[in-house]
């Protein structure tokens, strides 16, 4: 019997990495997914992001680079299109950055730093975790 | 505002291949998640898994290889550990098969075949995808 999952650590949004938004929306909707009629530009990032609910919390978030520069367009360059990080919702990342040290997690950030939509992030280095870049996110009131 | 999760097809797993399902479990359980005590063996694929729930439906399920061969013994030995699929629940494997073909996705297996905890699945190859490897699994009755 599985247990329910922790509402202090759950499964926010699955980022992909995609070079073309309009075709990669069209192949995540042949699928099944229904997208935010809204994307969103990061200019911060340097990408242009699309949602689709995949679960009662959980999203996938295409990322697309535009312009020049920016981790998502050399991600690409390097990588091809793909799966880019996890995303886990925690109630205080500031906390959970000191608690996840102790085991000997390394950040991206020294500090946790703004996210899109009014979040406080970070992101655990794929080399202490077993290869797999997760943020960790606050939201904030 | 964010449309509703379909229930025709929402996220079951994210898999993450490791070489060592204990220091992975261990990794993943600092983060915040809880296994489920049980770790099940699948012959077929040469795997032992853990899993552990992340939201609603969608579980991390952790997929460690034991022995010689096998496709995620494989996948480490060429990419080193990290995420392997996306697995999503759909209500009828082999129609949506059918349904995809016509929007020039491809599949791993010709047919639909049996998965672990009596599924019968599929994989969507990720050169039809975007770079990413896609289960689609319909649980039978």
């Amino acid at each position: 019997m599985l247990p329910h999952f922790n509402k202090d650590c759950y499964l926010d949004h699955v980022a992909i990495a995609v070079s073309d938004i309009d075709v990669a929306q069209k192949r995540w909707e042949a699928l099944g997914l229904t997208f935010a009629p809204e994307r969103e530009v990061v200019e911060s990032q340097l990408v242009t992001t699309a949602f689709a609910p995949i679960d009662q919390h959980a999203h996938i978030e295409l990322l697309c680079p535009y312009g020049e520069g920016g981790a998502i367009k050399k991600f690409i360059e390097k990588n091809g299109e793909g799966i880019h990080h996890l995303c886990f919702k925690v109630p205080d990342v500031k906390a959970k950055m000191e608690e996840l040290k102790t085991h000997g997690f390394r950040f991206i950030y020294e500090e946790a730093t703004a996210g899109a939509n009014n979040c406080l992030v970070n992101f655990i280095h794929p080399k202490s975790t077993g290869g797999v870049l997760i943020e960790i996110s606050q939201t904030l009131n």
